[in-house]
Formats: structure tokens, C-alpha cells, sequence
């Protein structure tokens, strides 16, 4: 039965086999039945060059079988061993210092090393060949949180040949990057060399004297990456076809630009760490953005923390029920699985005191194991209901890669803009009106939404300000904001009025963006209609001249007092809003709230502050998931006849329905 | 006609020749008549060791020439090209971490590498050659902004010589940077590196083992980059005698000892980026120092933003009305030009969000292009009215960057005394009282002054302390404060009672010098008089007994409680003063204002707070700016019958000037 | 006579000849009887691989002693010479951040050098053999303030012995550093590489990914130092066996295990620079560590400053009093020396500005002149009184090196807990009830004490837990906190519920720890009882469930609100205490208070606060030290009648005795 993958990160290399069995009964008291093995094994295994020791791993994948659980088999190339960075020094990496590093820590290869390319793409290969005949192998987990950047000798010499490449003739760089400025301009393909703290950089990898450099180094080092795990899946196919190939994200993840990666994984997974105990709209985002990857496709919860992580300078536990809570939120937005790091907390090193299934005590009464049992058990009564359901949004957001680096290498306008957090605080706002959001990448159509909303779009790339014409003439609402559509594909300037190619869509010029401390409020005051009000602004206040859009909101004061701070613009059968400055949370609900009703987009169901409502669709069938992240019980007014799938009970219309706090409810119909 | 001269940078290179047209008349419009050009041009030019191809640079110089345009040209030495540091990895920098770079950035250039040595002098050579005969080139624009240090082996070797020659003998050296201290005496001089993060410094700057070698080596540095000037000057005067050389200072810029380089420059500029929109004060001190760096002679702004600039966190725009007002104000302390940079936005790299005359439109109403063509067609009428005039001062402030340096990089007694903080805050007074200050070296003569402010004069060079003695027995009053006259040329301690070689001109003795966090304050009390009352004070608390000195102020509070913090001392004809502790402004204002007003010292014009009141002489005329840089319109009484330039109006004594905010009058009378 | 000595550090090679008689007659005046000399005196002595010059050395040494002065000599190994950094670079350091160093300040040689082992340990022996004959040296002064870390390939081959002679089978090593994670698994020793900022650090000395190996590696870092020690300890003792050997400690130093160290010194010495000005229970602390380490033995205040250090960011001067009175304090905790740094102040270089007795002026009126030669004259007045008398004390706290590492370089649970800021917290309640504490090693035996209170004791060696255990049987009481117990000697984490190896003693079961930002506080409540009250408390939070132990408070708030907090379990004769959260102050002082009052230990003498009382004891005479560390005067209560020793007066029982503000007493009787 194609149930929800419950189980997770194990190690048993780490025990002595008498502790194995002691796991196994704790397994099946906790209904786990997917364990991800191998994900650190390289040194294990591979001795030296010539010798591969796949003793252990054999026990391990036998003992497994035999016990009748899923396994996810990771390629265990995350990590080289030792003996390699020793005899092979180019498989280390060089760090953004310049310095050369020696063998340490994890995610320490090169991706440009021919010798860790060599040995990894071989590992891929013995592992497949050994465990090809395993029938409960569910997917290849390759490498593991790709990520980190190098400067080295090697990933220079292949910058120079990717860059060839992309750009074929010298002059053509030169133009790209705009080198006629500060004595730049480049003869040989040779004079190039890896940007970072030793060249372009003023200490810190968001400050460069070269935006072109350094963005074309941002890709050039995410699809080194990527062409590791390709070099590794290639293996995989080859030996094992049917095996679905992944590689676990990191979420918002700003060195690997996902959209591009995600074509070439069958399926995408992420580890959830997030930053605090208020996450759950951040958590949602990126949930989003996961299913987003593959438009929509079902992802896998790869790893979160039964309890605690260990690696922040305070790691809280996870609070009663937060960790069921989450689980379940994941699945509302498209997870098919729920798997912990990990199964047994270590003995030694830097995760000892990270949380696990199973404590040093090797204990099942501690409170975060029965929470788990319980949760088990509810995941096995589901059976397959939710499996493979999809969630249908009439609303995205865009998410860009190269907007994000684009915008924060940037000399000016202000470096108090950060790209995530501006993506968190947009999305706060849908996520308190419980609108479903698309989060989607530059590429994907938006023929299915109503309303498009796209903060920070800094860069224009395939003629995207045509497509949101296309979309806005067809009667979509299109929202951008301050410091969109201003550069091209290589961060140059559009020679145009800012918003460059969204001039013609937004009607609106700008000739001045002020930028101040983020505690210098100014403020956005709309007059009339369902706006109406004085909202706070700050960091950045573009003055905006109108050229056929209408002004919603002006600012407070300043020198631009009275000029326009929010503009619509009538666009064939839809409008296009500019926002001129960073609002305040408040002024986005608004808006949004307007804009969805507009389409008769709402949320059917009122919630309290806290309660999050998202559904999910299967065939006929509609699964409302109620998840109380408050302190409090919540009440909840049903507008119709439910039933409810985690106590079986039938809900009828009208009833008001008590959530207690961190409770989670999922209704069908 | 010797008019100001009005532009700035301008790198048509980057651009194709039609928008040069577009560019020229935009100039036109707006005045323009001077250009810089060809500040980062030398990887254009110079394609290898043996290729110059100047074709593009002809073309513009053609241009130029054709339009009128007076040119600033620029030999282009500032940032090597990329195929040099390839080749000669030599001519890259060493930081201060000791870490080779490699290509990147601008004033990237070793000063003591022999191969950037000779192909920038060959630079300067190929372009006086090339353009000898132009005869709108109106000054030499060697390099650019120099500044920064190397730490290389080249260095290191010309350090040593730079010390042989400046010590002779070994033994001088170790007596000079007291090297029995902790095992340092040297036997050899190949025994000497480089001081910095991989030898006597701890990670910081300022904090090194030993403030001898770190003091000569600031020096060093200081005279191999004067050196890397006067090779390129050396050429260009041997084939344009006629044409003055210059560079564009930073204004208090700490690695570089201007009054050392002064001499050396035919007239002085400086680019003029002020950290905030509150920096009026400081900008006026920067123009006196850049003013009596050549002891009065007028200077040029060689740069300014229109608008913005790009390099910091927030870049605010310069609010309607500042431009021209502080344009104004450079005048008004000497220059003798208002230039920008630059005059076309770039497409690309770091400097596209910094402000430009045109912005990436083109276009010619924009709001700064528009404050640009009025301040354009003032100074066109304006003529040659201001130009060549003198400021002349009774009052003087001492700089000196020996000073500045020792008291920074000292152990103790205090890290938060900033030389620069501390020379903004003792002028900050001055500049409130409109009293005209200059900004005096060590060596300047003390004349022509009465009253002469020696803040933190911490080295005490050349019997400095004779030559305040006579100016003080003479009549003048000298005043000084905390932290002066303590260490020789070579940062050793005067053996004597602090304040060591200022001890009988101030007449007292100094045992112990506390000091405490910034916000932990005492107070200055003093009894009767003009400067009668309680003023807060900080950081550092000289405990002062008297020698002859009379106690003008006491301390609140602490052990030290009713003890001197203020004294004055007869000496002569004149009076010394020492202030022991850091003091709030208000007591200065009111210990300036008595000073003063013993000169008879005052300006003749009262205003309000924020107007700022200047006066220019040329020959009988005098020119009286006012400049309000308050945000709100103040009245300004006349105490004569003056001519304003601006409007062309007499206005009568006894009336009540309005001076709008930001704006500005030139009386004439 | 055997008087406490009186001294300090004496650079006299830094001075003409005529400065030193000078020097001498200050010093009779001060009472100075002991000078440190030698102490940086390797390049002065030794010129090449060849030359030694002994000729200053012999003029200072015959100096003193003709002058009647007691010597400690340095070996003047702290800091080598420049020409041997440039001869064998291999002398100088590799730096945390993996960065070789150049000829450069002090304490600057790589420990593992075979040639500064060869030279220092030479070194040692010349200056034995020169000055053997010479009876006034009571003291051998090894290289100074012994510490830092290098990472060179010297040291990394020696690192690698080192482990293989601790482990002796690389399978050992895998085992105790958990290999088996992230692919750590060693085949050979050689593929060991040191551990920091180029391989298992991220970046901070204390963020490791592999906690085994760093902490090996301070273990060994530790000794290498300590072999220096030896070696040179070694030399001496052949040529001047009955001269005891010393080197200057610093207190709470976290690189070096002075338990360690401690037995290979013939006694301790120590230098005390406190960070500000209130430091008076952190001073007390260090002093009793220091006594400590040699179980109770009477130890050298090495170094100490008259008024003023120089290498803070402030450097307050001592206030009047304040000299004299830290000096008595130490006294009073064991000391049998006050010793300052220095004698006259170095006229340049980072030491300019830091105290002496004798100033730049060499005066003999400034107030610390005076106040040191009135010091003076106390010292030798009380002859031999105290010196060799002993402390006792029937509290101990345990403080252990390997548990400080271990808890501070561990990722998780929280790193805001500092290891030496809560043994200060700790120490503090002691203090303000003035129970008289030793600080004792893990080796210590605890016969002799009734309270043991081991916090943070994190890491459990040699079966430490089971001699807690008879501790307590026998009827004493332990206090232990949160993190204690629950790593073995490799780190490993002790599989078992937490508290691990003192889960048996304190009756409890942790299976959650909670950790939140410093700011967010719970309380600990208890009900009834001396302790009874609601106490803030903050940080980390376990999660406690007794097992046989009484619940005496539990958490104010959060989901484990209600469930205790700190426990205490009967055990044998005694009883065990777990505090399971960062308590306030007022809490410890009341249980310190209320376990000491079982014991009926308490302080005699009532005293108001920051009042000091401190007993020493001499075969059956019993000195009360009473330290007025208050701001303003105190009244104390005699409870019986005194001689006083310093104003030599008899003060009846009853009579209250007035100490003013700063002021010692010390009483006999």
C-alpha cells in the first residue's frame, strides 16, 4: 500500500549489531517503515582506491529486508573519506578566503575535482550494482544537501570553460559584464580568474566590484553541483531504471538555484530545520516553493527533528504536539512522506545532542517517542488516502534564483533588503488569509492563476515582462514592487525609466529610489475604498511619477510627502499593482484580501489567528487540513458536513468545531 | 574665462559614439564645460606588454576638443589590466592578512612592484605624448584616489631600505622602536618584516606588538604610493611643462599623509562623499584641510555625487536643494570648481545604482539633471567673479597625521578616542560660531593666527612645542587637550611628567590619565565667568596639579573630584590651555566663543542654527556666503548695504534676509 | 627573614646605566626587595646559532645582588629572536586559521620546533650554568605566561604521536572519536590532520564538527606546551637543583590544564589582571583555583599592575586603596609574594602606557609611588607572620579543564552557558556569605570537605561519579547542576538517561533539554522551607522525573511548568543535589547558605556587603583577613577580641569595628 513514508535517517554502522535488534522492536512499536541507510558510508566502505568493503552495508541491507521496511539508499558521497583528501589534496575545497581547505566536516569535495567526480560517479555505480536486486529500495538518495561553493585551481579552469561556452567569443563576455569599466576588459579567456575575497570581493560574498563575475560564479557553481548529482544519477539509470533518483533540499536555499535542478530529480525532498518556534508561514512557503520545483508534483519531508536540532547557539525543544503538527502540515501541502533525522541519536561528534527517535537510553517512554508512536499509528490508519493528493492554487508567487542574487550582490540601492525575508513577509500576509499560493519559478506558465504576485522581481529574463502582459491583458492581477524589472540576464541596467521592462505594464516612471535605516518609517496612505488608511513603509521609497496608472496610496512625508507610493494600473482586462516601498504586514492583507475576492478566492471556512486552513485534492475528494499553531483552542465554524479522517467522526454543518492548541484536524468533503 | 569649472567624470567608452552625441547635448543644456576622462582606461588601451591602441581614446580627445569641452585627463593608472596581473602576478597587492591577491577591483596595484612601476610611469609617458598637443587639457589627473596598502615581498624588500635610509645603522633603529622590549633587537636588516596579521599585529589594524615598525610602515606606505605620483608627474612635466598635475584626495583619508604629498601637487582636489545627510560640519572641515594643505590656495571638488551614491548600506538621495547648496559650500571654503561623478550612468558592475547627470534614460528632466542645468547656468553667469579667491582666518586648527596615527594604533589608554571624531567635534564649535577656521599642518606657520587649536596633538615633531611657546609668549592663544605632546618622532614617551614636551607652556603636571566607557561620564565645573556652568565630559580624565597654571574647571565627581579638568596659563604675552577630558560641545562653543571674542574674532552676521556664514576675498571684494542648511527657511539681519551675486539685488543694512532651507546667497560687499 | 617578597618585573636592559641607580633608590624607598629580571632577554643574549652575550645580563645580575635584591630569573624564552624566525621559520606559528606567521610579537614559537626546543631548552641551560653561583635567586622564572596554539606541520606530526601513543590502535581512536560518523572513518594516521579553520572548525575555535578530535587536540596543545616547561624545568634542575621552578600562570586559562601543569611547578605563581573594576569575587575565585592546584600550597602573585593596564579598549586607573587592598586579598588566599608588573614603564612599544611603579618622569610622589611604598612598609612590618600560612575550608568546587572544553565546544544544547561565567555565578554566593571554598581538580580527594558543589561538571573521568557517591555516603553533600555527568572522557555521551554516571547518586531521569535566548526567563519555585520563594532563572531548562529524589522547586511556566527544577535525593549519610536550570543568585546564596548552616559552617565576623572576610591559618595562630571591597565605610561586629596586625592595636570583643571604603584589617586572635 502506497502510504505516507513514516521512518527516517539510520545509522546502524555506528552500533554494535545487538543494539540493531533493540532498534528494529522500537521501529515496530513506532509503525516506521522507510529508513534512509548509507547517507555518510563513503569511508565505510571504501578502504582506498582499489578496495570497497561493502560488508556492514550488506548487513544493514539484509537486516531490512528481512524486516520488511522501505529503504531510501543514499550513494554516501557527501562526505569523501579521509585517505582521498590525503593522497588527492584537489578533492578538498578552497574556501571564499582563498584558503585551501584539508580534510574535515561534511560537503567537502570539490565539485570540479576529476577525482571526486571519478570516485563518486563510481561509488553511484557499486552501489548499484551491489543493492540492484533489493525490491525494497523506494528511491536513490544521492549525495546528501548539496551545497557550499569552492574558488579552487580546478573549478577556475572549468568557470573559464562554462563560460566559453555560454558566451562563445571573448568580446561578448566583455559586453556582458560591462568591462569597459574600472580597467576590466579581459584579452584572454585565461586573465579570468574565480571571484571572491582574493580578486573582486570586498571581504563579504555579497559584495563584489563585479555583479557579472559574481552571478555568473553563483551559476556556475550551482550547476557544477548539479552536474555531480548527474554524473551520479547517470549511474543509477543506468543499473537501476525504475528506482525513482533524489537528492534532499535545503529548502530556500540560496546557492542552488532549485528550479533548474529540479527538472533532472524525479521527485524532490527537503530537510525542514526551521529557525524558531514561529515558523509556520515560512514552513508553508517552502513547502510550497518544494511542490512548486515540479508544478506541483508531490515532494518527500526528507529529514526534520523529532525534538531538537543541536547545531544553534540555542536549540529549543520541539513543544507538545508541534512535531505531529508539522508533520501534518507538511503533508497539506503536498508531502507523501514524514521522516525524521534521525533514528538513534550518536553516541560522539557534533549531533550527539541533536534529537532522535530513539535517545542514548535507547528508551520508548520519552515523551518525544510516544508522540511519534502516536503519530505512526495515525499515519498507518490514513493508509493511502492522502497519498499523491494535489493542492490547486489560483494565486503564485514567483520565486527567482537569480533575482535573489542579483538583488543582494548589488552595490545600492540598500543592502537592509533581503530577498528571503521579503518572500516571508509577502507570503505572511496570504498565509493569515489562508488564500492557497503557488509558489513558482520564472518558467511556469501562469495560465491557471487569477493573480500573480511577484516581489523583488529584480531581474527580467525570456521576455517575462511580456508574459505578465499576457497574463494582466487576459485579466490576471499582476503585483510587483520597488526594484523589479530593472536589469537584464547579466544584472545590467534596462536604459530605460525603472521599472525598465515593467514600464509598459505598471505605467508608472521613476527616476530616484531614497533608501534610509530601516527604523525611518515613512508611511503609505490610501484615502478611500477597502485600503483606506495610513500603513508604515520603510528601507526603500522609490518616487514615482504616474503615466497612466491610477495612485492607490501616497507617502506620509518626505520630500516625495504626497507622491504616489502605490499605483494600479488598468491593463487590458486586468490591472497591475506597483508597490513603491516596503509595507507593513497589515496593508498587505489588505491588498490581497481585495485582490482574492476580486476573483472569489476566500478561505471557506473562518479561523481564528493562528489556525491555518489548506487543502488538498484527490480525484473527487477534498481534504481540509485545520492546523492549530496557536497557544489556544480555537473554534471553528463548519459550512458544511465533514468527515473526519484522524477520529472518524462525522462533523456536522454549522457545528463549531474545537481545535485545541498545536491540534490538528483534517476533514473530507 | 577663468570661470568654475562645472562637469565631472565621464567614460564614453562605455557606451557606443551615438549616445555620445545625446551626451553632448545634455552637456550643453546643462553647462557643462569640463570633463574628466580616461580614469579607468588602461586595460582599453594597453592590450599587452607591447600593444597601445589608442583609437578609442583619440576619438574622444577628438570629440572633446571639438565641442569646447575643457578636459581633466586622467592617465588611467588606477586599476592595472587583467593580463598584467596574469603575467606579473607581482603587480597584485598582499593584504594586510598577508593573503596574495590576484586580479579584481581598482587600486589594486602593488607600489612597490618594479613592473607596475614602469609600465604606469610608461602610461603617463604614452598619454602626455599621445596628447601633448591638445590645448583644452586643463590639468593632469594622475591615478585615482590613492590609497590602501600592500604587504607583499616587493615591499618588504623596499621597506627595508626605506628604513636604512632613514635610520643608517642598525643600532639606531632598535634605540628608535625600542626593540629590547620583548626580545626584538634586530641584528640584520633582512631580520625585519612587514608588520601586520601574520607578524606584529593582533588581527586589527590598530593593534600591533609594536607601534614603532607599525608607525614607519604607515609612513612607508604613505611615501610608495607619493612615489608611484611623482614618477608618472616626472613624465608628464617632461613633456607638458605647462599643464598642472593633481590627484583627487579622500579628504581625511588616514593612510596618506597629504601634507607630505601637498607639496608635491600643483593644486589639490578632493572627492567630496560625506557618510550622511547631517554632515555639513565635517564637509567644511574636509575643505579647510584640503584648502590648508597648500596653505590657502583655492582647490577643485573633482568629485561629487548629483545624487546618490551606490557603495553603502543606504544610499539616500540628496534631498531638492542640497546639491547646489553644498556645491556652493565647497566654493565658499576655496574650490575653485564643482564636478561630478560622473556624467552617464553605467549599464553595469558596481557603480549602476550610484547617481549620474543622466540617468540610464537619457533623460534631461529628471530632478537632478534639472538642479544640475540651474546650478549649471548660475556658475556660467557667476564667471569668473569667485574664482582665485582667498579665505583668510585668525584662527587655526593643527592636523597632523603622524598624530593621528599614533594615537590610534596606541595600547592604551583608550580605543574609543578617534582622531577624526575628535578634530570633527573640537570644529564642530567653530563651524556653529561662523568663526573662519584654517586647517593647518605641523610645519604651517603660526603667524599670521591668534588663536591656534591643537586637539589631540599626540607627536610632538620638530620642536613643535618651541613654536607654540613663541606663538604663545607672542600673544597668541594656544590651546590643547588630552593625549598632546607626550611621544617623540618615534612614538617613545617623553621622559617627563606628562604633558611632556607641552609641560611648561601649560604649566601643569599629569601623573595618571584614567579612562572609562563612553557612556560613564563626569563634568566639567566651572565656577564664575564667560564659561560658568557644569558640562558633561567622557572617556578619558587627565589627573591634573597645577605648576603655575591657573584652574578654569574642575571634575564632578570620582576620585579625581574637584581636581583641574580645564586650566589656563599665562605664558608671555598669550595664555595656554589644556583641557584634560573629552568635553561636550557646548563647552567649546562657549570656550571658542570667549577665545574669540578676545581677538576680536566674531562673525559680523548673526543667523540662526544650521546657516552657515562663510567669507571669500579676492583682492578688495569680499564675498559673504550664506548657507542654510537648516530644513526650515531662516532670517538673516544685515549689518550693511551687501550685492547678492545670485539674484543680482542690493539688499539694504538693517534688513531681514529670508533664506529658504537648503538655499543660498552670495553677498558681495 | 622569609617576608612576603615585594617586587616585580625589571627591564633595566631597556635603560642607560645611570636610570638604574636611579631605579635602586627608588626601590629602597618602596621597600622593594625581589626583581623578576630576564624575563624577554633571548635576543639581547643571544645574537646568532653561535653567540651568547652575557655582559648586560652580568652587569644587572651583579647589580642586585650588591644591592642586596632577591632574584627570580627568567629563562627569557617567551618570545625568540627575529633572526631565528628568518634562519628556521619553523619557530614562528601557523595560526588558527591556518595562516603561517612571521617574526612578530611574543609567545610567538610553535611548540613542537625541534629548534625552538633545541635553543629554549639551551637557553636554559646557559643561563644556569652563568648564574648558578649567585645565592640571591630564590626563584627560577620560566618563559612567561605560557599559551596560544599552533597548527603547523611540526605540530600535526607530533599530534599524530601523540594519539598514537594515548590510543595505540588507530581502531581505538575510530572508537573514541565516532568515526563511523560523516564518513570519519581513519585507516591510517596520516590521514589525521589538525583540527581548526582549514578542516573540522567552521570558522570558531569552538564550533567543531568533530568534538573528539578538538578536544585531543587542546589535551595535547596543553602538553606540548607543558613539555616546553619540562624541558627547560629539566636543564635547571641538573645545574641549580635546590632553586624551585615556576612559570606565570593566568588564572581561569582556558588552553592550559594547570591541574595538570600544576604538579610539574615547585609552586605556583600567578598573574592577575582583572577585567574591571568589581572583580573582586572573580579575583577570589582565581586565587583559590590557584592555591588549588597544589592542593592548599601557598603560591606567588607573579604580576599584578600598580594602577593602569594598557591593552584594554579602557584602562581605569585603581582607584585610591585599591592596589593595596587586591594585594592583602591575595595574601589572604594564599600568596606569598606581591609582585607587580613593572618596575619602571617602558618608554615604547605596546607597554608605553601601562602602569609601573616608577613613571616616565621618575618620580617617587605620584600617588601609586606612594601608595606602593606604603605598602611596602607594611610588608615589612609583618615580616614572616603570614607567609607559608594555610587556608582551610570544608566547601569545595570542582573545577575541571576537560569539562570546560568539552561543554564549550559542544554543538547543542546551547551556547550562551559559559563554563567560567557560571563557576563565577557559582563562586559568587559563596563569596558574598564569605564561606571559605577550595577550588579543587577532579584528582582532589574530598575527604576533607562536608559540601562538594560540582557545576557544569559535564564530563565524568575515573569513575569520578562513584567517588562523588562515597563523598556522599559518608554523609556529605554534592550539588551538581544541568550538563553535568553525562560525557565520558572521549565526549562520547553516556548511554544511559541523563544525568548519566550521577543518575544513580541524584535519583533523577532527563530525557528533554530545553534551551532558549538568555533574555527569556522561567522561575524556580519553591514552596516552603529556607529556600522558599519564586527565583528567576534562565538559559537551559532540563526536564526533570525523579527517581527516588524529593522535588524541593519546580519550573514557574512552560509546558513543563510544575515539574521540578532542582531536586535533592538522600544518599547513604547524605544527600545529592541536581539544579536543573541557570538559577539567580539569591537562590544560591540561599541554599549555599542553608547547606553550610548543616554543617555549621559560617562566617564568624557579621560583615555588611562587599565586605570580604577571609581566614588564614599558621600552625595555632589564625589571621582574619577583613577586605572592605564597598564604596562607602562598613561596621563590623567583633565577636571577640583581636589584635589588629597592621596598626598594631587590640580591639575588644563587641566593639564595632569601622573599615573604610577600600580599607584592610587584619586581625589575630
Amino acid at each position: 500500500m502506497n502510504k505516507i513514508h513514516y521512518g527516517g535517517d539510520y545509522n546502524p554502522e555506528q552500533w554494535p549489531e545487538e543494539i540493531w535488534s533493540e532498534d528494529m522492536a522500537l521501529f515496530e512499536e513506532a509503525h516506521i517503515d522507510t529508513l534512509t541507510v548509507g547517507v555518510f558510508s563513503w569511508s565505510m566502505i571504501q578502504k582506498d582506491e582499489e578496495t570497497y568493503d561493502f560488508s556492514l552495508m550488506d548487513k544493514i541491507m539484509e537486516r531490512l529486508h528481512k524486516e520488511g521496511k522501505k529503504v531510501c539508499l543514499a550513494t554516501g558521497t557527501a562526505a569523501h573519506p579521509a585517505w582521498m583528501a590525503r593522497k588527492y589534496p584537489e578533492v578538498t575545497r578552497t574556501d571564499f578566503q582563498g584558503l585551501k581547505h584539508k580534510f574535515g566536516q561534511r560537503h567537502n569535495s570539490c565539485p570540479n575535482s576529476p577525482v571526486y567526480k571519478g570516485y563518486s560517479r563510481l561509488m553511484a555505480q557499486k552501489m548499484a550494482e551491489r543493492y540492484a536486486g533489493y525490491d525494497n529500495i523506494i528511491a536513490w538518495h544521492v549525495n546528501n544537501e548539496y551545497g557550499g561553493s569552492c574558488y579552487c585551481e580546478n573549478c577556475e579552469k572549468a568557470f573559464r570553460n562554462w563560460l566559453h561556452h555560454k558566451y562563445g567569443t571573448i568580446e561578448k563576455l566583455n559586453e556582458a559584464w560591462n568591462t569597459m569599466f574600472w580597467s576590466h576588459y579581459f584579452y584572454d579567456w585565461d586573465d579570468i580568474v574565480v571571484p571572491n575575497a582574493l580578486s573582486e570581493h570586498y571581504g563579504r560574498e555579497n559584495v563584489t566590484a563585479f555583479q557579472g563575475i559574481t552571478l555568473d560564479y553563483m551559476r556556475f557553481n550551482s550547476d557544477s553541483l548539479l552536474n555531480n548529482f548527474l554524473s551520479e544519477k547517470e549511474e543509477l539509470n543506468k543499473i537501476t531504471p525504475a528506482i525513482p533518483v533524489t537528492t534532499n533540499f535545503m529548502g530556500m536555499y540560496r546557492p542552488l538555484d532549485y528550479f533548474k535542478w529540479a527538472k533532472h530529480l524525479d521527485f524532490i525532498s527537503w530537510d525542514n530545520y526551521p529557525p524558531d518556534m514561529k515558523s509556520e508561514a515560512r514552513m508553508a512557503l517552502t513547502h510550497d516553493l518544494m511542490r512548486g520545483l515540479k508544478n506541483g508534483q508531490p515532494f518527500w519531508l526528507m529529514e526534520q527533528t523529532p525534538t531538537t536540532t543541536a547545531c544553534r547557539d540555542i536549540n529549543p525543544v520541539k513543544r507538545p504536539g508541534v512535531m505531529r503538527l508539522w508533520s501534518y502540515q507538511a503533508i497539506a501541502h503536498g508531502s507523501d512522506s514524514v521522516l525524521f533525522f534521525q533514528m538513534r541519536q550518536s553516541k560522539g561528534a557534533s549531533e550527539k545532542y541533536h534529537g532522535a527517535l530513539i535517545n542514548h537510553a535507547g528508551r520508548n517512554d520519552t515523551r518525544f517517542f510516544i508522540e511519534a508512536r502516536q503519530l505512526g499509528e495515525e499515519l498507518s490508519l490514513l493508509g493511502d488516502q492522502l497519498t499523491g493528493s494535489e493542492t490547486s492554487a489560483r494565486v503564485a508567487m514567483v520565486f527567482d534564483w537569480d533575482s535573489w542574487w542579483a538583488v543582494e550582490i548589488s552595490d545600492g540601492p540598500s543592502r537592509h533588503i533581503s530577498y528571503q525575508q521579503t518572500m516571508i513577509h509577502f507570503y505572511k500576509a496570504l498565509f493569515a488569509l489562508n488564500i492557497p499560493v503557488d509558489v513558482i519559478g520564472p518558467d511556469t506558465e501562469l495560465d491557471q492563476y487569477d493573480v500573480v504576485i511577484a516581489p523583488l522581481l529584480h531581474m527580467v529574463k525570456d521576455d517575462y515582462h511580456k508574459k505578465a502582459e499576457q497574463f494582466t491583458a487576459k485579466g490576471g492581477t499582476f503585483i510587483t514592487t520597488f526594484l523589479s524589472g530593472i536589469v537584464d540576464e547579466n544584472d545590467n541596467a534596462i536604459l530605460d525609466d525603472r521599472p525598465g521592462l515593467f514600464k509598459k505594464l505598471l505605467g508608472i516612471r521613476i527616476d530616484e529610489t531614497d533608501t534610509l535605516l530601516p527604523q525611518d518609517f515613512n508611511s503609505i496612505c490610501v484615502e478611500s475604498g477597502e485600503l483606506k488608511g495610513e500603513y508604515p513603509c520603510n528601507m526603500i521609497f522609490d518616487v514615482v511619477k504616474t503615466l497612466g496608472a491610477e495612485t492607490i496610496g501616497t507617502y506620509g512625508k518626505d520630500f516625495y510627502a504626497n507622491t504616489p507610493a502605490v499605483t494600479r494600473n488598468k491593463f487590458g482586462g486586468g490591472e497591475a499593482w506597483y508597490i513603491a516601498s516596503y509595507p507593513d504586514l497589515d496593508f498587505l492583507k489588505k491588498l490581497f484580501k481585495q485582490t482574492a475576492s476580486n476573483y472569489e478566492i476566500a478561505c471557506k471556512i473562518e479561523s481564528g489567528e493562528g489556525v491555518e486552513i489548506t487543502e488538498r485534492k484527490k480525484g473527487d475528494e477534498i481534504f481540509t487540513f485545520v492546523l492549530n499553531h496557536a497557544e489556544e483552542e480555537r473554534e471553528i465554524a463548519l459550512p458544511k458536513t465533514y468527515h473526519s479522517l484522524l477520529d472518524n467522526q462525522t462533523y456536522e454543518a454549522g457545528m463549531k468545531l474545537k481545535v485545541k492548541a498545536k491540534d490538528v484536524v483534517i476533514l473530507k468533503g
